[in-house]
């Protein structure tokens, strides 16, 4: 678990995409963002109030997230030199880099010798269990894609979001890196041991009261080669009692699978469908979340509308409607 | 690559059983073992000869393989001794125990000083690719069965024996611990990291000759919740052109999961194929192998026939009748 509220660390970035993972925290736990520390050239901005590291400690800050991509896999000097001067001034850091910041000896030595954690999202912490199977009280929902990145972690946050809003007792689980950084904890499922993965998925959503909600992060697709097995381990340790289908229109292939074009909405339902009920027999698909970011409003809409018309399920872009008529169909269950 | 051939170490194994592993050596590639090397108080016997670490050698043995489980995780000192003494005079070590060769110094230690290698292949030692579904030329079967365990690895042996036999090309490509030991190479897919799954059978079932049948080892089952994953990334990093389906007709639940039933062939018949036409349209079910071990013989004769009448499809019992009507299965595709 990281320690909140957060100094989000944009280094010099770029440009605003290098900095995604700082924007996803500002956008879905601002309350946990106390300001942004730049460097010399950095493009990106939050619009959250530039701090020193100091100010953000008299702001309460206790741990600085590195909320950008680095450049080559490498944590040059100019970092460098901001993260040692942030663990002698107490911060924690936390990091979803994939090389890893325990390995940069002058970072581990620093934070050893003063007690300070080093928070690599990147690689798991926990040893989780072998999955077993067992029922657990409290209700689930999973987002599975037609494909990867096409929206899952988005309606996952948004529906948590507004089930929070309307009084309803929901958590968002976090199952990838950037999903861990906003909330603070998760299980980093790219990096589990094959054995473990559904486990991690059960550790991660215990028990709770009868009428409260996971909404489970969803990864990759039952129909991405690459992936697919990350998917299945995450319907069957999730055991969701409903499944929201999501999907990217525009999109002519799998992401990175250049020869293979994507699963119907039809299919991924049916399939998902039938995988989940082996672990809850009790499992519906609720509706349909749809990026639409790459239509104009009127092509948006029509083409929510086919696709309600055609399954029968409420069908919404939550980023551009809101993700009301998702958790409708969840409190209805 | 484990250097062969073989001196089999079977310890102070209790009973035959927990010598499965030099077991599964001695049946699957007796010329891989020169002999058998036996502690006092050794119960287990593979019908090999008795030999010292000194006569084996002068016998051409190169690797002393672990065949046996250890008691309660730990390596005793009566083991220690001899692993020491097989370093000492030459010999790789090779082991799929859980707790690794490499973590005890004293071998790590003299391992290095006499530059031998330790062979544990409970762990992957290659870094894998992320997988990239790109068509490869030759062939593939895969086993998937309807739960753990029910001889998918026995049926790949059987079939790449009766295949080589009849003079085709064929390689049996271990993905799990015993079979790596009797091969000599493999992936441990259980061990593998979740992202790289499909891609380590990808890199395990490279580009051959068309008329070459790799026999890809199965592991799992896609309705064993915790194990499906592996399941799945299997068949989708495998790309099989044929998919063999095993099942052991008198197991009452899944195993180690109490409350679940065991599906149908018919659905683990159209659910794996469904999944294996994403990443190979052609891809046909070929056969049937059925575990009858429990049964007597006009039991298993009657079950295989209501089985064949009732899929339309070859099913036979490998070990019990040979795996030939299989192999012909493959051979008319």
């Amino acid at each position: 678990m990281i320690e909140t509220p957060y100094l989000l660390f944009l280094g010099d970035a770029p440009d605003g995409l290098a900095a995604k993972v700082a924007q996803g925290i500002k956008d879905w736990r601002p309350d946990n963002c106390v300001g942004q520390f730049r460097m010399e050239g950095c493009k990106a901005d939050m619009k959250l109030p530039d701090m020193t590291l100091a100010e953000a400690w008299d702001a309460g800050a206790r741990t600085l997230v590195i909320g950008v991509a680095n450049r080559g896999g490498v944590i040059s000097k100019a970092w460098k030199a901001v993260l040692l001067e942030a663990l002698d001034q107490g911060y924690d850091i936390a990091s979803g880099l994939h090389n890893l910041l325990r390995h940069e000896p002058d970072l581990a030595e620093k934070a050893r010798g003063l007690g300070r954690t080093l928070h690599d999202v990147r690689i798991p912490v926990v040893q989780y269990p072998i999955a077993n199977g067992e029922k657990r009280t409290g209700k689930r929902v999973l987002a599975v894609g037609t494909d990867c990145s096409v929206g899952k972690m988005y309606t996952a946050l948004a529906l948590d979001r507004d089930m929070r809003k309307a009084g309803m007792k929901s958590t968002f689980r976090a199952t990838g890196q950037t999903g861990i950084l906003i909330t603070g904890e998760g299980v980093p499922l790219d990096a589990v041991i094959a054995d473990f993965m559904a486990g991690s998925i059960e550790w991660l959503t215990p028990d709770n009261d009868a009428d409260h909600w996971d909404i489970i992060e969803g990864q990759g697709s039952l129909y991405h080669v690459s992936y697919s097995g990350v998917t299945l381990a995450l319907i069957h340790g999730g055991q969701p009692d409903a499944l929201i289908l999501c999907h990217e229109p525009t999109r002519t292939h799998m992401r990175g699978l250049p020869g293979y074009t994507l699963p119907s909405l039809e299919v991924v339902r049916d399939t998902s469908l039938h995988l989940a009920q082996v672990a809850n027999p009790a499992c519906k698909v609720v509706g349909i979340s749809i990026n639409t970011q790459h239509m104009d409003d009127a092509a948006a809409v029509a083409y929510l509308e086919e696709v309600e018309a055609r399954l029968g399920l409420p069908a919404v872009d939550p980023y551009r409607h809101g993700a009301e008529r998702l958790f409708e169909a969840l409190a209805a269950i």
